[in-house]
């Protein structure tokens, strides 16, 4: 057992289904459905010599849900150094510091880092808001940081994303569906072609809250396809068993 | 009962949930799933001065399944004469003459009807294949017409549509998924912001097939919604409850 040093509101939340452990603050940052859901979504190479780049990492949760599915390296970019440090400190919980990397600074300087071209695989769950939060509603600059364009913006993501990819390198992202339509654009303008959308409804019979899309560089436009929706709640209000198994694993 | 002629190959079907008897033929035009949900998915203003065009319009199937949701006018776009001519008699079948009227042409010349600027609502059910058939596949030239972009093509119809609609007038389309794309950016760069996108999928768990879109003329970018699916069959290859309401009404 590896031991590591929680601060004051730290607490270590455990995902089940794959026996990884994270370091929270709700204070500061907690993952939520939607990092499960697009580590869930995203397809890893699974060789060792694989590159994936996480955007945006806040505490690591996306990487370290995706780190069962390759063996190559996970790097994580972030640029709140109290959050980089919760996924440092989380990765060598799970004893991942072999596999991953967290750089902490802004991910328009991302190169400085990882060369452009030669990541296999990019994701991000990026910030959902693009206005600035007025401050009665966000008191806490962690938080609006993680939830709005503050530091960063779509446009600079999506950009970013592609000159990190490889040709035929994927793209992940999970965003709000109001924002689809910029994405698809901002990929279109950055040489990201659409391949797999998914879209995430809170409860049978509810517009979709969340959409979870799979872009390729240099891909061929045209022949997006729509899986079917996940539902993340029944109408009794319970887990879904696609989304209980992703939290818990099947039993 | 109004009396009509058919001709050797046609038969009189009915849309049991609103009462609308509609001519047929399998060797020339049936509408098919596709055209109750669009009708069902178009929201037309109830006012008698509202001026509602269906291009594409086949055998008129599309325009006769919304004339219970408006007091105002339905014009049919038809380029094929034979189609046009059905759509006329199912008219007449219905009693609707007064509220619908058959244009028998080229909708990229629909303005020598219908004036610039001037609809409330345009629907448009198009041919979904960008490809042109194998004569192999389709010997059949009344249903590769309606099937293929033959005679007009996406680019096209959505600048008639367009063109013809009022401004914060509405459009609605229905396509294949793959076409999603290049749908939204015609809708773009042709003054459409989509507002509504409802996808349809056959049956629990699989892929979408279809896709309902709504678009404001110059609607405010951004602001998509993705309402819940629409699943056409159970998993025991029933209707579901929606599409068994929308083709045979409530019992």
């Amino acid at each position: 057992m590896v031991k590591v040093t929680l601060k004051p509101d730290e607490r270590i939340d455990q995902l089940y289904s794959q026996d990884i452990q994270i370091i929270q603050s709700p204070e500061v940052f907690a993952f939520s459905l939607d990092a499960v859901l697009l580590a869930d979504f995203a397809k890893l190479p699974l060789r060792a010599s694989s590159q994936t780049v996480d955007l945006c990492a806040g505490n690591g949760a996306v990487g370290l849900f995706m780190s069962h599915k390759t063996h190559g390296h996970i790097a994580e970019v972030e640029i709140q150094p109290r959050l980089a440090d919760m996924a440092r400190r989380s990765i060598a919980l799970n004893q991942l510091d072999d596999q991953m990397t967290v750089y902490e600074g802004d991910l328009a300087q991302v190169n400085q880092w990882i060369p452009k071209d030669s990541a296999d695989v990019v994701t991000c769950n990026p910030p959902y808001f693009a206005d600035l939060p007025d401050s009665q509603k966000n008191p806490n600059r962690y938080l609006a940081i993680a939830r709005h364009e503050i530091l960063t913006n779509l446009a600079t993501i999506v950009a970013t994303t592609s000159g990190l990819l490889k040709m035929n390198g994927k793209a992940y992202f999970v965003h709000r569906p109001d924002r689809l339509f910029q994405l698809l654009q901002l990929m279109a303008a950055n040489r990201l072609a659409p391949k797999r959308i998914r879209l995430v409804h809170p409860k049978p019979g509810k517009e979709a809250n969340m959409v979870l899309v799979e872009a390729i560089k240099d891909g061929k436009p045209g022949g997006v396809r729509f899986p079917a929706p996940l539902t993340v709640y029944d109408a009794q209000g319970h887990y879904t068993p696609e989304v209980e198994a992703l939290l818990y694993g099947h039993h």
